[in-house]
């Protein structure tokens, strides 16, 4: 890995775009700090991929941003934060954050009767990553986990807030009206673009968490702890000071990230080597 | 120290009972971890005292606190944090914190247009570590400190929610109403216990911060990246795991610990060799 300085940049990666909602807190809660974004866009969703598959595609786009200087890694989609951070901890030495850690941790702090529900893509719930990370700090939470497969496509599909969008909201938190839950955990990062209609399906007492917002705070927290936190002067960054990788068309891609984040941005397409097929699962 | 191990306890200090809340927030939301809570009753308020003395006193307590076997510190007092907490983090090896980064960094999380006000004790809000916290991370934020000196009275004399005391706290947060602003720090650990008073007078649209809410989620987010979540066993502690000390009586401590707290608490008085003087000047 290249030298580390205060000034080395925070690394962002994600399957494809839903880190930008991970990226756009990170650029907000710390306005001063630098991102190298990689979305490997031409291999997602990785959600129907196998545990080792998601490793080493994982691995093999830290080691690419490894080729810059950068300071701390977050892994900003649940599904590769399930399978492979302990694995990305173990081969680098920088602080690495994944998504449910701090979704979990925000959820025990805003619930007061311990009733959590989680929400996510089929792979995320499988492997009872929120669950677990929930579990460890408090085993005596009520945790219910329910897979919305519906929920990805409709975000996907740009659809508005129609009749058609409110039934299938409603059609998949359906199961989880009966448990009581007082807090609801957006597990996958497209969920915060529905969270209004997540909101009013689930009703005014369940607080939602969203895992972005939570993970850009807790690496605020992390880059603290470590002595990381920028030393530059007292400015705020420019937009082309962040980098912005895809393993996909960047025009596709710097197109939803402008959107998304509100300016401009500087996209390069990255074609690692052992890229596999580009089958969507 | 003592050794350090996984079960190791976390120390809590304040100047009296004030930190109790962050006590509180750290046995709800980390509640397999064993907790050491010092309130330095004989010699509160810290407020009024200087910061030599300040520094003095919260390094003698640590050393107290450091013949128990302690995996972490947290200063769960304004004041105290404001003055001592670099001091204390370079003679002390196990992560510290104080109750002002975390709640810095969740007003920055919650803030949408910038805009902060901080309200807290005359000390507090004249060391403006508040304003250097929240400027360190995002310089272009507005911040607006202001002193309360007549809330801590108000929530001491367990004044219940009449005519008098809604005055009080009209007049105290009347100069923040032309600012703005968005999100408001209770940068007092006595503040949350009146936060409905403050909500009604500030208004629906700006969001509290409660310091020590924040403080015992960072505290379990700094476990959880330094290695040092408990590994007990799966159950959560029981009261008499915790325990109490203060330079003051232990009557009125326990009886407000017990109240605040819900449950019983086992409190020791303890006599620092260099305890001075009581005056609460």
């Amino acid at each position: 890995m290249n030298p580390l300085s205060l000034q080395s940049a925070i690394g962002i990666l994600d399957s494809g775009v839903g880190g930008l909602t991970v990226a756009k807190e990170v650029l907000r809660q710390l306005p001063r700090e630098k991102i190298l974004y990689f979305g490997d866009t031409c291999r997602c969703p990785y959600g129907p991929r196998t545990p080792a598959e998601v490793r080493q595609f994982t691995t093999e786009i830290v080691h690419f941003l490894s080729g810059y200087s950068m300071k701390a890694l977050v892994i900003a989609c649940n599904t590769a934060t399930a399978v492979a951070l302990e694995s990305i901890r173990q081969q680098f030495s920088i602080p690495v954050l994944g998504v449910i850690e701090p979704g979990a941790r925000a959820a025990i702090k805003a619930s007061r009767q311990g009733r959590i529900g989680v929400i996510g893509t089929q792979g995320t719930v499988k492997s009872e990553a929120y669950h677990r990370a929930l579990k460890l700090i408090d085993p005596d939470l009520v945790v219910v986990s329910h897979a919305c497969p519906a929920l990805v496509p409709l975000v996907e599909s740009g659809s508005g807030d129609t009749d058609h969008a409110r039934s299938i909201v409603k059609k998949e938190l359906l199961p989880l009206k009966e448990y009581e839950l007082d807090t609801l955990i957006m597990g996958c990062t497209h969920y915060p673009l529905i969270s209004d209609w997540i909101q009013r399906e689930m009703g005014p007492s369940v607080t939602l968490i969203s895992s972005a917002e939570e993970t850009a705070r807790e690496l605020s927290t992390v880059l603290q702890h470590k002595g990381l936190l920028t030393d530059q002067t007292m400015e705020s960054l420019e937009p082309m000071d962040h980098h912005f990788f895809t393993s996909g068309t960047p025009e596709s891609f710097r197109r939803i990230a402008e959107s998304w984040l509100g300016h401009s941005v500087r996209v390069e397409q990255v074609i690692l080597d052992t890229l596999t097929n580009h089958t969507a699962g």
